[in-house]
């Protein structure tokens, strides 16, 4: 029996992980971890499967017999933007440990903000003992999710536990038990709704700057929270940031959460560092587990290997 | 027909919240608002049921007719140690929004030290941008919850909604789907599993001062956390705050989220104030919502004239 074609490895991802994860991860096979300088001239033509987060474009090249190409994350615009990108089926990274891990950072945020927790951390700092009167509950608020897939879908679910109104938008209409979702037809209707909107939507050229100043000011105004919030916890190329910048000063935004920024890590001397409401953390909303990750893409490979179809495959005209 | 009898109020809240409630309220009968000075001398021998938060001791000789007490929030302990509390059936309120508003204070809390938040927003205010290594998810995280009222299963619910792994506790024991629960001598197990300990539980002889250096030094250490982390949203007099200060000092706890103290307002010499990972709000997770605490007692004096049972009404031997 002819060994199994090895699988390359090119994740930019933190060492420590990737060698623990590695430990254990595709014992039938040859793995090639690029990320291990020994493999710096390695011969990769026999490997058949590569799983990539940010790759150098040289491994198309080097890798002439790829089969199956495997996304480290949930997001793929890291590898459709890619010169040389062989004509392969792209796998995305579908995990139930990442939308659960995406879905406690949206609805912590969004409870962050609901509960005026940003004012209650600095009264704290500031020893002052007052509860803040306007204080809506979970209903008052509408939440508007832009982007429906399964991260999307789960943290409307979950909001919705919360006791939050969800509504949600994606490009093409998605039926969702319960929440009222619109397509991109009806943009406007959905944003005029919107308290808080989460942006989970993948970037693709039509959705690269599309949160902009244009775009805040359709929200709602003086709803249950005065003014509306903004999240983005999907990718920063959606967003510009000057907008945001903008809009928070001038109180068309009341707050926002970000995850995501056009570049990362974001530059020192952004004010959005300082500014009032606004929470920012370092792309950590649903990292990626590499071990959860390698186990995917083992189920996958068996799938291939079995003659069945690749699940999560990407539609390249979507780009997404 | 004779008119029906009065409903005397007498609530320590705010007068704005007050007045705004009272408008519409009670259409069927005479309102005496102990809160109005006016009503300073009034004659309330007629008044068959009061609504009560922090009432002045003097109400039960003046009003010797009362049937009903209605507590105004979910804890009964403010009436229970009234010198003169006649032997009346006592109400607790019991209520949709309070029960939501307080688990969106859980959620959002638990969340909050499984996710970092912390630790987050000091790197922000640095700006440092660097992910946190140790992240675990909901589910690796066990969350204890004591007392399990009405409050104590919504909250404990909507936490396993969110992926993490939830216990219960109750000095007897309740079934809950889902949960695995304990009783007063199962304690020490609840104890030794639990990663975020979450208290609601109200205040009687048996639970004051209950969260002690005992108690904390009996929750899980080394769990994915590290350390345990302590929540109370219950009562104030349920904790020794010397000995919570102590174990967050010695690092027996790793973070904690409070609304209630021993005294409120909290004193502005309280370290707490300053210490890291701890979360303080001004007994504001559930605020009772003035309407409809008025709501619920016109349905209960409907079904009390109609001869129908009381609902939510406190056992006194139990003390809640």
């Amino acid at each position: 029996m002819s060994p199994k074609p090895p699988v390359v490895i090119d994740l930019k991802f933190s060492r420590a992980a990737m060698q623990a994860a590695l430990a254990g991860a595709f014992p039938d096979r040859e793995v090639i971890d690029l990320g291990d300088p020994e493999n710096a001239g390695r011969d990769l033509s026999a490997a058949a499967y590569a799983v990539l987060w940010k790759p150098e474009p040289s491994l198309f090249t080097r890798a002439s017999g790829l089969k199956v190409l495997f996304s480290g994350g949930a997001g793929v615009d890291h590898v459709l933007t890619l010169p040389g990108l062989p004509d392969l089926p792209i796998v995305r990274f579908v995990d139930r440990s990442l939308t659960d891990r995406m879905s406690e950072w949206v609805v912590l945020n969004c409870l962050y903000h609901l509960r005026h927790m940003g004012q209650y951390l600095r009264q704290q700092r500031e020893k002052v003992w007052s509860e803040i009167d306007l204080q809506p509950e979970a209903r008052d608020v509408t939440v508007g999710v832009m982007g429906l897939g399964v991260l999307g879908e789960d943290a409307a679910r979950k909001l919705k536990v919360m006791g939050f109104d969800v509504i949600g938008w994606s490009r093409r209409r998605r039926e969702i038990d319960g929440i009222d979702t619109y397509d991109e037809a009806h943009i406007d209707e959905f944003l005029a709704r919107t308290d808080i909107l989460v942006g989970l939507l993948p970037l693709t050229p039509e959705t690269r700057g599309l949160y902009d100043s244009s775009l805040f000011s359709r929200l709602r105004q003086g709803g249950a929270l005065g003014k509306p919030v903004f999240l983005n916890a999907g990718r920063g190329g959606s967003q510009v940031e000057v907008d945001v910048i903008a809009a928070l000063q001038k109180g068309v935004l009341g707050g926002a959460s970000l995850d995501v920024f056009e570049k990362e890590p974001l530059a020192m001397d952004s004010p959005l560092w300082a500014m009032e409401n606004v929470v920012l953390t370092p792309h950590a909303a649903a990292a990626s587990d590499v071990r959860a990750l390698f186990a995917h893409v083992e189920t996958q490979i068996a799938r291939f290997e079995a003659g069945e179809a690749l699940e999560h495959v990407v539609d390249r005209s979507a780009g997404y």
